[in-house]
């Protein structure tokens, strides 16, 4: 079958379970052959091919709503409704978003890419749905993994209360990216063991019903008890305790299985949680047999050996991060290093591997883990957070309250800064300047290379007064020479890489070689401009500021963040402060919008963050120049 | 007893059973009395009376450690650990702070304020203390409310799964400020009526001991249920399922109760949960017998008849945001209001009670309630998340990824902006302009006056392309004239309130009657200021941005928030980035440091928010006049 035909997925409620099964086939060879190429999460996918199919058989979208947490598990989603053939594009520049979008479909009606959403989302529905008296069905598919965001564990609570009548589909295959952690994670790992939950209720009301039947302290103890016992036996499960009726443990896998419990939870009023049990990876051996999380999501791949394609490259920032941390963990016993379910994004993994006992990987719990470093930075030790930039936006409020305000020193290793590329305006990295410039006690750093990289985390460590945050950009580093002794950098010093006359361009991190490439093109067209690494958003460099200032040359800054509130932001802010109106200041960046995916090279030249424009805007400042040339 | 004679908590371990009764009688007479005066939250620290001394009876602080979530019930520990003597300046000026405060105290170990936050905090400090080789002791007190929130959720889960040696004080007083919400609560609820958990266990195992005894179908089903029974009856209960040792319910006003309990759990091995049972107000009937919530946090009372002081004054701008919407809500039904457990203190509750199916109380859960207003506006309805300016920074993420990258239409009705006064530094909502300028598709706006505030309510509801916040400051308006018919504001407009050809005041929000008072003042001296009520700060008005920049007079900002990245920024950046460099600018606003408890106006003085500071600032950029006058 040509699946590029399925122009809608009505033809898959009418399929029968035979042409479900043989479909669930097409789809997984086509899958993993498109992904061979183009890179893409494979393995989530490859597990929830069942059950989108089970989904899409019961729930007429786009009547019927069907929300994905996370959303990279929403390719066999897309396929059914109609965008087989946009596969070749996926994650590619304006091609196929690796996430629901709902410019792309109708059958999208929710956007995700950040974990534990879904349930929110899926409650504003329902109770719009319910307001309005329509009779619309609400699907939410979210994995264990983002059950243990907050976020989740709020609207789990919220609609147990309520009663809103939804279905919250579990998709339990019992890792997340890596190896879940948490409570919540051994809960479910009992209930994959205990069978069939109505089976064991059944059983144990046969029981209690004999019980009176037996007389003295027995038939006593039976009758007091029994209340609690009932309690304990029909809400006793962690989410029928919720609020929710629980069904399952469902086989992912098995469309009898799937078909009956997710109907039922459909037909079932009031809120249902239907325990499906998937395997990551499933019908292709090399991502099924996935200990460390390689076939989450990769790049391109050899089908027949299951090689992933590697490009040999300079250490990736996140390795530099791991193994300096590690360096300096033999000499600093109070290193303590914290991550929010990215033990592999991070490399962190690394450092975990050598000091097990002070590694922590919180599961997604990006407040817990930003007020866990806090206490224990109140204690003297060091904590460490490595996290995306995009995901310590979830712990805004816990930077504001609980880490700057008590001037606690935490450090924060902010991976994936600026444009992260394939994975979209859900991951961009680019408001974590305008987020903490303005916490007051808050420090932030960013290196121009790896090898300064080394250093920045060395500072870090060594920095006492407060919190500390170091970001740096997705992906490998320059390959530049790394030094063997770590030095201290003095915060808030600048360094200047070239001299120049003309103008200044002050440039924050990854900017670095545009301007440079930009100011050697200019000095070829005798416009000489100074290139200035600009290494410190907050604070900024004051005596170079003022050194600028006196000789009023035009200053042109440059940062891979938004533009409103970052750090040429930060400079207007300093000049005016100090009293002089006078200094012409422009400032390139991220301009005011979602920025979707690309390659970073494609959407520099989107947004215009390329040395051809840096040399035009350096023209606008330096009119002058350009007629004499 | 002089309650201002103890001065180290070490006496209170030394106590007797009898001696703290007394104890316990004395200070619920002390905060009665204190608070009668002062104002401050008199129904959660009487409710906590015994609970705090039975902790420091068993707790040895500062070397154990006690931490208070939200922290507005720790007067108690405050009057233990010394500080009787300051409570007739608790929360005024330079006053004893109505939250534990680290530079208070040695006992203080950990700042609280917004809520959730205890659990992380402790885990990070008993980590350091387990890394370390210590031994001391380390609890955490929360409240039911609390625990809605998710990232106490968050670090339920990873305690839990780590096993970390804590104990967790569970306030359970069935209300946090407003009755509590969600299926925690209800769990709670029947825990509270089941009775002792130890006994219900005891009861069950002697019964499941006596099963096998019985032959044919009963024995065999007893013995295949057994091991799923037990894992039912040993960790069935909520908590234990998390991976704690649950003890309770206790009766919070109990002390053998209470000691006998804490004292178990602080030595037992790993995480304990305390479930404690208390009053809100206990001891003094108006505040025992409080539905409204009146008693949680208030102003000076009068003692005997329990009358609340009230001074006549112009209504509240939270009351004006109600009534206006609830008036809203009668000719659209689309309008859906969602409250953070703030029902009493956004008004909402006077919404709530006309419209019942269209307001929702999630509990403390912001994120939830970002989100989910986010889902209900893709179903075409109308939310309104009414929230303090402080908590919707639990949000940041969800409006970053949720709401403003799907330009959803949510109204964001932010309460409490600006300096809140006796709350301090954990509630000024100073952050607010600054985390939601540099949100794409964000629109941020602030009237001068409560009148203004209802033409922006019907604006902000009017607004169908994307979310919108209107910021309005705690208190009461000024008594302004109501426009009977509510309009519709062009969003971006500006307003000049007074013309003036010396320099220009762009003022946003609540600054503007000190701009005017400053104008008046400088008119009398010649010097002839225009005052603009510059009532968006995204957009701005470029129009008249553009006269400005066309007429060149300095420009003077005012806003009651912070000046990295707010409304001053945004006029700096605006200028700039059209190519205008050399307009004199400069701003005014909250430094970059975290501003502690006062009065508003002490709180103005501080900082220099006041017309004087305005004059002087105007004649540094229009010195001529000076000399001239």
């Amino acid at each position: 079958m040509d699946l590029k035909t399925i122009k809608d997925p009505a033809i898959v409620q009418a399929c029968s379970r035979q042409e479900l099964e043989s479909l669930a086939q097409h789809i997984r060879e086509f899958l993993i052959q498109k992904l061979s190429v183009t890179g893409g999460h494979l393995g989530p996918n490859l597990g929830v091919v069942e059950l989108t199919l089970a989904l899409h058989h019961l729930y007429q979208t786009p009547k019927d709503k069907i929300i994905w947490d996370v959303g990279h598990q929403a390719y066999v989603h897309k396929i059914l409704t109609g965008r087989a053939g946009q596969f070749d594009s996926l994650r590619k520049y304006k091609g196929l978003c690796g996430f629901p979008k709902r410019d792309e479909s109708e059958h999208d009606v929710w956007e995700t890419g950040h974990s534990s959403t879904s349930l929110s989302a899926a409650m504003g529905m329902a109770v719009a749905r319910d307001l309005k008296g329509s009779k619309d069905q609400i699907a939410a598919v979210i994995g264990d993994g983002a059950l243990t965001g907050g976020m989740a564990l709020e609207a789990l609570n919220h609609i147990g209360h309520e009663q809103t009548n939804l279905t919250i589909i579990l998709n339990d295959n019992e890792m997340s990216i890596a190896p879940n952690v948490g409570a919540l994670h051994s809960i479910l790992g009992r209930l994959r063991t205990t069978g069939k939950y109505q089976k064991v209720k059944d059983d144990i009301e046969f029981l209690i019903k004999k019980i009176p039947a037996f007389g003295g302290r027995l038939a006593s103890t039976a009758e007091r008890v029994k209340d609690s016992l009932k309690y304990l036996l029909v809400s006793g499960m962690f989410f029928e305790e919720m609020g929710f009726t629980y069904l399952g443990p469902v086989d992912g896998h098995d469309f009898d299985d799937l078909l009956s419990n997710i109907k039922y939870g459909r037909d079932t009023n009031g809120p249902v949680i239907v325990h499906v049990l998937t395997k990551k990876g499933k019908g292709y051996a090399p991502a099924e047999n996935d200990a460390k999380g390689t076939w989450h999501g990769l790049g391109p791949y050899k089908i027949e050996s299951g090689e992933v394609v590697k490009k040999p490259g300079p250490p990736a920032y996140s390795a530099v991060f791991s193994s300096t941390l590690q360096r300096l963990a033999h000499k600093d016993e109070r290193i303590v290093a914290l991550t929010a379910a990215m033990p592999g994004g991070t490399k962190l993994d690394q450092f975990g591997a050598e000091f097990p006992e002070r590694m922590f990987d919180v599961g997604i719990a990006e407040q817990h883990a930003t007020t866990m470093a806090g206490g224990l930075a109140t204690q003297g030790m060091k904590p460490v957070f490595a996290v995306y930039s995009t995901f310590l936006q979830r712990g805004y409020d816990q930077l504001v309250h609980d880490v700057c305000r008590q001037n606690l020193n935490v450090f924060f290793a902010i991976d994936r800064a600026g444009l992260v590329g394939a994975d979209g305006e859900t991951h961009q990295g680019v408001f974590d300047i305008a987020y903490l410039r303005h916490l007051p006690n808050m420090k932030v750093l960013m290196p121009k290379d790896e090898n300064e990289l080394q250093h920045m985390i060395y500072t870090a460590l060594r920095y006492d007064d407060g919190p500390i945050a170091v970001r740096y950009p997705r992906g490998n580093g320059y390959g530049v020479k790394m030094d063997e002794e770590l030095k201290e950098l003095e915060i808030g010093k600048w360094e200047i890489l070239k001299d120049g006359k003309d103008a200044t361009i002050l440039s924050f991190g990854t900017m670095l070689p545009v301007a440079v490439e930009a100011a050697k093109t200019l000095s070829e067209q005798n416009v000489h401009v100074r290139v200035v690494n600009a290494r410190s958003a907050k604070p900024l460099d004051a005596d170079l500021l003022k050194e600028l200032q006196e000789e009023g040359q035009p200053i042109l800054t440059l940062e891979e963040a938004v533009l409103k509130g970052s750090f040429g932001s930060a400079v207007l802010e300093h000049f005016h402060d100090t009293g002089c109106h006078n200094m012409v200041i422009e400032r390139m960046g991220i301009p005011d919008r979602y920025i979707e995916h690309g390659s970073v090279p494609e959407l520099y030249e989107e947004i215009g963050l390329t040395a051809e424009e840096v040399i035009n805007k350096i023209f606008t400042l330096v009119p002058r120049r350009r007629q004499r040339a």
